[in-house]
């Protein structure tokens, strides 16, 4: 098992969700990088949601502790860690899910894969609120790249039917990818989701979505061929998120009814630099960028804990059982899920310089 | 960059197109396993295709030499080296490629990447012969995964419109994993598919196309959240082979438009033991098998390779360029790619034990 | 960089001398041991020193905050966090350091390293304040080892020309693995170093010497041919330690003046087991344990801080400069390593199976 | 089990003394270096040996086929796979020893690790054989370095009681490092040692010595504290050389004698430059090189295969049982060792960069 991504910058997450604290440490950052806290937190804060009816209830708030690495606000060649306490637990809300697992949840496969002893209390490490630390890590990867000029950002593709436009493949601009309130770039449908989860959330019920991210101002030549190449550096890492399923790179899994003659991009010179007249590769081909945009999109599930009754069943009894979830969970965390997904990009991309 | 994959059963790949020989080391299978060769033959020559329309005009027979690692016909612990000797190579005529890069290849990221060193014959080590020692581990690593129990297969599930049948998520069977001739579930999907790669093939085309791949007899408990979660593992492997483009596991990206209470497997007995009534979680949760069938489905592009004049640009000159590419291509890759998705599969499960 | 060690059961280790904290995190510990926390403290207490005039006197009280991994005191299957406050720090001792590096120490090549943005404080992450999250992995990872059958321990070899004597290769006991309040196997040794150091201390002199580690109950088989083999795996850590210039297995460099036929260890049945009647090899061959104890010695330079006036540079100034270093330090830390070797060889060890 | 060492430029090793071929595969090398591969066969004519009274009668040519990674003599990129053809193999000499096995060698170990299924002849994966490779690489690696102004050599500094002078650690040159027919620095020590082995040999009997090894124009500022430091990289690599029994950097086991005040190497400017005019730290401080001569020693062990009548068992048979051992083998591999510890500190220091 590894808790550990990265092999120049590596970073390394711990914590369960009701622990005392969860956290991360990060390394390879070099020395002398001035981190800008306030524009993490500020990612922190599009990551905790919390403010509206489709946003778990939890309210702590989510602000770093540095252990080490940074002295007089320079990075200093040390190891960073950061941790944050879990002060706003309620462990009691989850005594019975030892017994029941909740469809959805790793809560059978931890049960298994631990003999019983698995932190059960929140989802223990299997928890979302293991993303704050990958947020937190990869915000402060993103402003090491914005020194050479590379700028993440990622939008809500989808939540259940209501689409927001996508990314220009070719000429997404640093615009495009600034966080909005609300990550959609079209704010209607960003308004038509909003009411959409909180419908879904008077029903008890919850809806999965689709996030898209791009990376801009990426060099030509980054990555390699074979199983290091860029697609599977990105897919690594997001996929170590809860709840994601999919994930599909340029035109993705449309790929697979184009014809060559059509999917192939056509090269050009513009300004004295190659380009790709189309961008079907989302920016990269044999596992190396090509200077175009980087672009993915991945699907991210319904959130498994839901008010509805669902059918499970008693491990000690080993029969059927009824299960109802109380607590507090999000009806989406597509929404909360965005910034975490720019931190994944930012980690993949800096491994390979 | 990294030609290895896995920690506990490692496959190194070496070689390019037209160098004298391409090959894999396999280290951690343990001493006193008897490999069937034979059956490693027949997964080679299910990847070799050869006799057909749609189907590359390459002859090397594509038999493994063994150069280490097997004593008296079994493993005796030491890393497994097999080469198979590059004996068709026609390298005159990637010559001019060198200069216009093809639309889709690996030509011009390699070419930044190796300030102009790459091996441009065949494509380099971004071949997909680079495929072929891949297919050679993961077939005999099958066979240690078939001692466990666990069976792994794969199927097209559609070439450009034409579709096969899936698997059944819950129940397929060690029947249905079987390769046929041509890897279809629907026979007559697959001479439709057959008469439509062979149409643009003519056409001078090529088309793109998803494989779906699953493995049964799994524990449940294999895995671990975060980083090296089943799904990370897996889509690692799957993004190094060339062409693939997105990866999707159980509903996929179904998921961006279901509800909780529809995506959320429900748990059950069944003869005393755990399973879930419905498979949206492709055998998957946390990371972690939970005893259903593993499910994933990937998108391969269409060959770049295509017999039709495309737009380049000449690198020595700076300008525009035609492209008429020559030489032996794939107007679909898709059915030769079925047995190395099996590889990439059974690669990312051993290392789980 | 690195500072994580193990595949199988990692430990990475942050902060500096004189940040909020320092600490470690291991990862593939398994889920339902129960560390006894008391033992852990006594190994912290063995390495914390500070009673006596020898001994630095920095007083926090080196005790864990588990801050992750551990549910009703056993371990969940989560990394195990657990750090270590740095209260008692005075900082200010430390600011003329960055101009005038201290001889024998790393403050020249960590300035250098890190263009001047080293953390100066105490060393940073240089301080032998590290090994103590070290000694904490492997005080509880030796736990883990004894319910394997498997006992370590260490003692003082040498101090300066004060010589302990040496374990019995052969029949290394768990008794004399047991840790003595002074680390000796002969106690008039004991009290003669004491007198040495004690005396060294008032000259505001430091000096080094040899400790000898050893393992017995490890089963033959344990470990691999060439870079990960147990000599290497130990090698690797015992050197990760500050102050460490030598380290040597079995008859280590006295094997250069021995025959073969004197070196070779003769084969021989005892109690239907295999054994060697010599131990030469210190329990390994060809990088695998053969069942005898594992014995090795390393090396301890002498203190690198010593009150005497020394020779260094300005680097401000681009000239010779004097030295004087204030503060606390031990004018011998070899006591004080003992149970960080241990925790160097338990975690070697671990990873073996 | 790990056959790879590197994780920037890598080296991985495969083979058996009697298996088809040996052989080895670096990535990471970068794409247009082109070696000298003249001098490249002249380090391993130096491993070789062959031609005296004292070395093995193996006579294969030692001559590398280049499987893949070199186009036109540069380097492409691609993973370079060298392999040598086991040509020269008597395998029916080694069939006894599957019963009754070696003193001093793996014959035991390997037996257990794999229950049985090891290959026996020749000493399989552990033989002296498998230097050849590494050697090739180190050879390859340190032509790299030279670029970079880096130069390594080694010499014997000792062959049972006869001793070379040592280099001298402040100001070891270039002269001092090239290699000599018999690699001392002292000519007459040479002889003596050449006739003192020769001696031995005629006793049937073998003798082991120690390696001292330089490497000069390295930067300040490579390495790094803890597990990666340089200490530990080198030491890890040269403990995959069979028989090696111990290593120390600078002064060494000595330390332990030295007072602080004794040990610390002043600092001073020398020409503009931050020097030491000491090196008892054999150039590297905090894991990190100062920019003094890096220099370590390591002590080999007597080639276990001697002609002499030995004690061991039959582990068919439970009992004890006497062994001969006939076939090829060295009184003393010291000398052919040479030219592999400088690949090993090669393939250390490359992966600093």
């Amino acid at each position: 098992m590894s808790n550990k991504i990265g092999n120049k910058v590596t970073v390394s997450i711990f914590g369960q969700s009701h622990s005392e604290a969860i956290g991360c440490t990060i390394e390879g950052l070099g020395a002398g990088f001035r981190p800008d806290f306030n524009r993490i937190q500020a990612d922190l804060d599009r990551r905790r949601g919390g403010k509206n009816r489709y946003s778990t209830k939890r309210s702590e708030s989510d602000t770093p502790e540095i252990i080490s690495g940074i002295v007089g606000g320079y990075t200093c060649g040390a190891p960073l860690c950061a941790i944050f306490p879990n002060s706003d637990t309620k462990s009691g809300d989850y005594a019975n899910l030892r017994d029941i697992p909740r469809p959805g949840h790793a809560d059978y496969t931890a049960y298994v894969k631990t003999e019983g002893y698995n932190d059960i209390r929140g989802g223990g490490e299997y928890s979302g609120r293991l993303t704050l630390p990958l947020c937190f890590a990869g915000s402060l990867i993103k402003q090491i790249l914005e020194e050479k000029g590379i700028y993440i950002g990622a939008h809500i593709a989808s939540v259940g039917i209501i689409q927001d436009t996508l990314y220009d493949p070719v000429c997404v601009s640093r615009q495009d990818l600034e966080a909005n309130p609300f990550p959609t770039l079209d704010q209607d449908a960003g308004v038509a989701m909003e009411e959409y989860m909180t419908a879904i959330a008077e029903e008890g019920d919850s809806v999965g979505g689709i996030i898209e991210c791009a990376a801009i101002g990426l060099p030509a030549g980054l990555g390699s061929p074979m199983f290091e190449g860029i697609e599977s550096e990105i897919a690594k890492i997001v996929f170590g998120i809860p709840a994601i399923k999919g994930i599909e790179f340029g035109a993705g899994f449309e790929v697979s009814n184009m014809r060559g003659s059509e999917n192939n991009d056509p090269f050009e010179y513009q300004c004295g630099k190659v380009v790709t007249t189309t961008n079907n590769a989302g920016g990269i081909l044999g596992g190396i960028t090509n200077g175009m945009p980087l672009i993915f999109r991945c699907a991210v599930k319904p959130t498994p804990s839901i008010a509805k009754e669902q059918d499970s069943v008693s491990l000690s009894g080993g029969v059927k059982a009824k299960l109802i979830i109380n607590g507090r969970h999000d009806p989406c965390i597509v929404p909360r899920a965005v910034p975490v997904i720019e931190a994944a990009c930012a980690i993949a991309i800096i491994n390979q310089f």
